[in-house]
């Protein structure tokens, strides 16, 4: 079988192809981050009364202007406004009313002059030396959101101050896309569980918490199926219960040619197994695989970790946010900085490349090193603040050029 | 009581002067988005044994040297390396041993030659026709990490990769600071649980659940106590019980003069309590208050929304990250983008003014446009996509001017 390894544009295209998972009903206290599965529309007016912005009173304003410093406006003080209720009175010309922010404006008021414009004469009088236009201080009822109006759009990712506005409504419980289940299952003979000693040929699993923890950085639930070691039918098993139970499979491990037969074997061994992708042309990352059963997704992740997690960034971060159902999901949501390479970088021609670089501010700019090591060293990952990418058509990179230095994903998870 | 308001930077010192709450023992795979309360460093060599980077023979370097395809050198193979065993066999002069990516380099060996550049002549024979430097494709022990490298500082936060690296070194269970616990209590006669219709001048609840959302985004646990009305004894009892069981205490509301002045009595009640910010010298959120007791802060929020949450984005956020641990928890984390004013905005001198903006990108670049609205509309921070600080020393900024957009915090969160 013969594959033409698959560029950054054609990957993103394939993965375009697999649809959001199903949808759940969730209570808004719980929706931080989580992505709207149905448009939401205001279905009161907010607010639903005139509210004042201000304490002060509330008058109607033309019975304000000309009023200055030197020649008040004098009012009759007939009443206060109470927090939370409906005010009892009518305002009428030259009276006025106590009011506090939030309260509501009175039937006959039309505007608020604020506190430190007003003077008490007496328990019965103030005076107030400005002017006020009509609404000044006032919000109308729908000033904020008329009913019917659209508030936040299907595919929108939950910020505070969206489920604040959903609490401000009333909106207890909401439609949004289950978090994606990832299977995450590491293979090769030589890894350990990491709660053992390795001896010398041995390593202990950095794959599986590595990836497990990118997962709920995305907002997805990692399902850490541990190791298999290089055994058809283990995988296979494995495979098969995962594509049940999660909504995609990443194998990680199998660097070496032996391995990453079997898990092609294990993957053409299912009859609804279709081979998408078979090597992409990035570097770190190339013996990506990518297959589907359905709706769900397998992935072949490189077995050295610093690899995977390029190709997590570049592809697999896309892919959470489609199958959680993000609007936005294939716009690319890295943050990027610009700095200036301290070191000249070469690169082949015919496949993107991403080298790790560590940032540094020096006199208020920023300089990017690049973190060069052998592949399937880890410390050059912690070591570095984000990758800079080499465009495929480029030959290369030199000391002293502005390049944008894509951050690693900086989200924090509860955990 | 007189206070001066305080300035951003002045704020920024008091809040220093906060320690970080105590710590506690995490499992590595909970412990993404947490903060280090003690340095690591490697207790072990990483690897601790020579390992191949490639699928191929493992030979020594000298008896490649001068092989080419014209010329290629022959080698006997006497064997070939098992995935996590230890070889068996040392690499005489002029023989090879095949060893798969991740195998351990034999003794004898120095040098691991690729696949691509061998041929197999017969069983017992391999031709090499390129030549390879001593340690090419090979890593040795502590050539990732050295025992007793530092690897992750004192209050690093910590990412996929670097949870990666724990497991590597076998390092299961880590010291990090417990993730703060944060009271939330809403306070004002007007304000009802967002599960009850309003009344004319009743409102729900949103300041709970938008500061609840912004704590969890921020890695902290919000306590959400619920409503409180216009109460002195109410609130006391609240603020006392808060303060024993959590880390700060958040009282938003109270925007009126009558609110506010009630806040300041109930702190004012506290034997320990000591007032330290009493407005401060940004728009919106000058109404703020902040108090201390022992290392517990109270913060007295404004009651609209929008205003609470630009005092979430400016001070809150460097505050839990102290209190979290954090080392650079005074480093302003935004990420902020270039853009393009849409609109002349003024600004009044001698404080710090954040507009709201919504990003649109047209023809590649990024234009940001203020999103106005009477303080105390909530739908204006849900159309925003950042904000744009006017320093105080500013009367505005101009149409057509590059501004700094600081996004609004984009992390996700486990629900």
């Amino acid at each position: 079988m013969f594959f033409k390894v698959k560029t950054y544009e054609e990957v993103l295209e394939i993965l375009k192809g697999f649809e959001p998972v199903d949808m759940e009903k969730i209570f808004i206290g719980d929706a931080l981050g989580r992505v709207l599965s149905k448009e939401i529309t205001a279905d009161d007016d907010l607010p639903n009364f005139p509210r004042s912005t201000v304490d002060g009173y509330a008058v109607r304003a033309k019975d304000t202007f000309g009023a200055s410093e030197n020649l008040p406006a004098l009012f009759e003080l007939t009443g206060e406004v109470i927090m939370g209720r409906v005010p009892t009175e009518t305002v009428e010309p030259g009276r006025a009313v106590k009011i506090p922010t939030g309260g509501m404006v009175p039937d006959g008021a039309d505007a608020v002059v604020m506190l430190e414009y007003c003077h008490d004469l007496d328990e019965k009088t103030i005076e107030v030396n400005r002017t006020v236009s009509p609404l000044e201080n006032v919000i109308r009822p729908g000033d904020d959101l008329k009913r019917g109006a659209l508030i936040l759009e299907k595919g929108a990712v939950l910020r505070p101050q969206d489920i604040g506005i959903l609490a401000g409504l009333g909106i207890q419980y909401i439609s949004s896309y289950r978090r994606p289940r990832v299977a995450i299952v590491s293979t090769g003979d030589e890894v350990i569980p990491i709660d053992q000693k390795p001896e010398p040929g041995q390593v202990r699993d950095i794959n599986s918490y590595t990836l497990s923890a990118f997962c709920s950085q995305a907002g997805a639930i990692p399902v850490n199926l541990g190791l298999c070691h290089d055994s058809f039918s283990d995988l296979r098993k494995i495979a098969a219960a995962a594509l049940e139970t999660s909504d995609t499979l990443w194998i990680s491990g199998g660097s070496s040619v032996g391995t990453r037969d079997m898990t092609m074997s294990v993957l053409e061994s299912f009859d609804a197994m279709e081979l998408l992708v078979h090597g992409v042309a990035i570097s770190p990352g190339k013996p990506t695989i990518i297959a589907r059963s359905g709706n769900k997704a397998v992935f072949g992740l490189p077995g050295h970790v610093a690899s995977a997690m390029v190709v997590a960034e570049v592809f697999l971060n896309p892919f959470l946010s489609r199958l959680s159902g993000e609007a936005r999901a294939f716009e690319d949501k890295h943050f990027y900085r610009q700095a200036e390479l301290e070191r000249n970088v070469e690169s082949a021609v015919g496949r993107d490349e991403y080298i790790r670089v560590k940032l540094d501010k020096r006199d208020g700019r920023f300089f990017a090193e690049p973190v060069f090591g052998k592949s399937g060293l880890m410390f050059t990952l912690v070591e570095a603040d984000g990758l800079v990418k080499i465009d495929r058509n480029t030959e290369g990179l030199y000391k002293g050029q502005i390049v944008d230095v894509m951050l690693f994903s900086p989200f924090k998870a509860k955990a």
